[in-house]
């Protein structure tokens, strides 16, 4: 007995040699600022299990009309636990006709897995060379950083899927909204798209731009 | 016409330009020999998207009668498309008494999700804090690279997860085959682990130890 | 002397261990096969200085009729000596009307440097919010990693710019050649980018695409 | 006379652009908050040599009765200098008897160095191969990052080794300590490890476990 | 119309999404803290397009007499829109006889680009071979990270060239302005440079250097 | 024993699985191709514990008289296994004038232990900043990447020092070795150090410079 007592003493010790050595997570404090490598860290002797757990997507995000889907992520400011851990998730939902539109991820390459339904997912290299396939439950294709890609649903029921970023912080261009949703001026938009005027004032006006 | 026939002249050059550039991927060629920083690639003109897809994870893999659990890796062996992608995935697929043992990933930070079921899901951080949780369907939870963690079934029915990982080369170390799967000598095992003889060699038969 | 001879001696014994520690540079070997990393190096005692100049950069390169505009890359497969350097150039010459169209590189930040002329150089955040500026001779832009943006002629004279990268291999992906220079069915397209059938059939008419 | 004065004057000119462009090292300001890349810096210009000198490991550090051994980190925590660095030490002084019992580092390669005595360290590879040397004095050993690895001393009198890291802040989970030293509750411990009832209880006693 | 006003709602919807994921740029908070990533970054919603551009390179900077050049940096601490990037510039304007002395980068490889005349540019590699090239305007040249080089005019007017870097804080250290720029004692110096007493303190002298 | 016999069946199943995804190590094979992160592997599965130990580091190294020092490098050169690691070493034996030059590692910080004798180490700030310590048995210090840097014998008696580095491949230029010791043009290397033409006939003499 008087032994175990001695050894408890002295792990007792080793441990406090340990904890002062640790930096195995950096849960983001989003009030404070950001650096180039994330966000400052909050305290890690506060962390509790909630701050590793993220439960926000058990359900569809709100649908989005216009593409009859919806897009629920979570990346570092949904989820701060994930900051500085180089892995993120997003969910996608599809309704039958459902398109994630034309887009890229700048910081990230993506694996995207289908949970439910079949989806056609695609993406275009910077050879100009075009990736498409049907996927099915169970089925991922991964996207390569920084590529044009997108997602439509390719069934009649509803799709699911969950896209998995090699960044905690992918960032999302959708390439639409880059271009006809802001105060591009037109005449300018239409020389770097060679898009004509008509086609960009329609999608500027659907997409809220302005100029 | 002629303009067009013009254009697409001067388009193809430009198309020459940017096919010099590329390197969005690097399928990699698994018969030819590894760097630090992964595979050799195979030609890309030769990528079709078939490289891209991975559809082994549609289905369990085999049971493992001892965890009562299947684990199914969509690394880059299995997949070679995700070399050098910083990306990966791994499928769980767990019976209502079934366990994936305490073990780490020496290269990657997880984050895993719950896709049927009930899991129950926990590490060991450095400064000995653990952080269990009960994850269900649609639930995430962030695993910092090289820490003791472990999945167990929480639930009466089957359960499945889909774990992602920030590198396509996460590697696996489940500690009781660490332990007790190879030649390591008794003697040493239980200098270094505090285990008594007996608990050892009975591992040892289980899990196929020898010496 | 006596002396020298020994120091001689002696200094070749040190230059010799020097010599064996050397990865100064990796050329690259443009037959062999790449990585995630690169290209793998010839021989570095093969080097000549030649490796580590490139003098294609001296004239524009060819004038693209669609653009009014020359893109000449010094990336790895031009200048092979980048490989493994984290940083490369793309020299631009805008006639008059010319443009460089709305593109992205998907692996790198870029530093535009104005030599000639007047640019009007812009960017497109995540965020929706665009970022445009005159700049003159001498003035630099950064564009983010991965983010759309463009270049037009902002005078009356021909203007050159040179881009740096953060990466000898930043890629180019020019958005209108990706949508329509390629197969990608034209209904899916449309799906994706919204724009109208009339529009993506004329502008695959004049970038070559199919489908 | 009135050349020199000259040149000075025009010297501090450059030593003042120089002086604006240094961020050679980051003292860590270890009451400031930490990030994903490490602590936030103390202002350069207030940095002495004694920032970058670290006199905690001219003797052992305190004696661990159950392990017959002594651990002493220079890592950031006890040496600031070192922030943002990627190298750092740690001194093992080992009795007889002495081991380091089995452990990993979640987020570095080591590198043991053998200064005094015979130490015989091994580690696992996740293949479940055993690699086992006997070092003697100026011998080294090389344990991939994250790996189950130990160390004994291997001959009569006191070992001494000094390991260095490929990170400043590599973590050290000793495998003992994160099974049995907390609260993790038995019965799931039990599931996860197949150790033996007896055997956990038995190990919590002596590393400080409940549950 | 109706169906217009209702896109635009849904759309403001997925905008606010991605409002949340961005961080496409760090604007560094020159007041605030370094890190070992770089400075912490300004609020993003607060960056203007005059952030991202620089123009204090349109002009040579303040000649230095001793080296008939002058050296104007845009790092992060002259443009802090480049925090993070990657990628950063320096201008060199050389007289007829200027020199930019020996020195090197440790931070960042250099990718020098000749805008005006005749530059030679040469350095050393660690194998002890030099590698000197006449360079013209277009041309340029790969120095690799932290090597030995140097610049001086090689025709008889001005030139300018504009180095690119692989990082936005590559570091200048001028090996003359290091060895005898300072207070290191002569008689160190003379012991680890070889160098005679007199040539120390003839260039001690002139660099206002002591001791 | 069926159950046992079953057990060990399934368990190699796991383990093949396991075996599929292994990438611990990559122990360079120098008869290959380098790449820029480093060589390429040999087969895993043909390594021994012998690819992770180096005893070339028991003695010193041969004398350099001009020096009275030996420095014995274990980079991945003499030691393959580190190949990938991000951490190597070097032995540096000083008689009682030993001086180990001033000299950069263009790749890496360096973290130097004293393991006999006293070492007065120094080294200068990009800010130009002089920073020396008299480090005793025990004492490290880490020099910043790509500084200048130095150590001399600091006591009567031979002095031992090991230096951990933050990358397998660190490289070293000793700066006189750089300068005098190759067919730099005398007339070049005057006008880029502003040396006497005498000292550096001198010590080009001495170092087996010409030109």
């Amino acid at each position: 007995m008087l032994r175990l007592i001695f050894l408890c003493f002295t792990v007792f010790t080793l441990t406090q040699i340990i904890n002062a050595l640790v930096q195995d997570f950096c849960i983001a404090d989003l009030s404070g600022p950001e650096t180039p490598s994330g966000y400052t860290c909050k305290p890690s002797a506060n962390a509790t299990v909630s701050d590793f757990v993220f439960t926000g997507l058990r359900k569809p995000g709100p649908k989005i009309a216009l593409i009859k889907a919806s897009v629920s992520p979570a990346f570092t400011a949904q989820f701060p636990g994930l900051n500085g851990q180089g892995v993120s998730l997003l969910r996608l939902d599809l309704d039958p006709a459902g398109v994630i539109p034309m887009h890229t991820h700048p910081g990230a390459a993506e694996l995207v897995l289908v949970t439910k339904g079949i989806v056609v997912s695609g993406f275009i290299s910077t050879a100009n060379q075009v990736y498409v396939a049907k996927l099915q439950k169970g089925d991922s294709m991964v996207i390569p950083q920084g590529l044009l890609h997108f997602q439509i649903n390719g069934g009649g029921n509803t799709a699911v899927a969950f896209a998995s970023f090699s960044s905690e912080a992918p960032g999302l261009q959708i390439t639409d909204f880059a271009l006809f949703g802001n105060s591009l001026p037109s005449d300018i938009l239409e020389k770097v798209t060679f898009l004509d005027d008509a086609q960009v004032k329609k999608l500027k006006a659907v997409l809220g731009g302005t100029g």
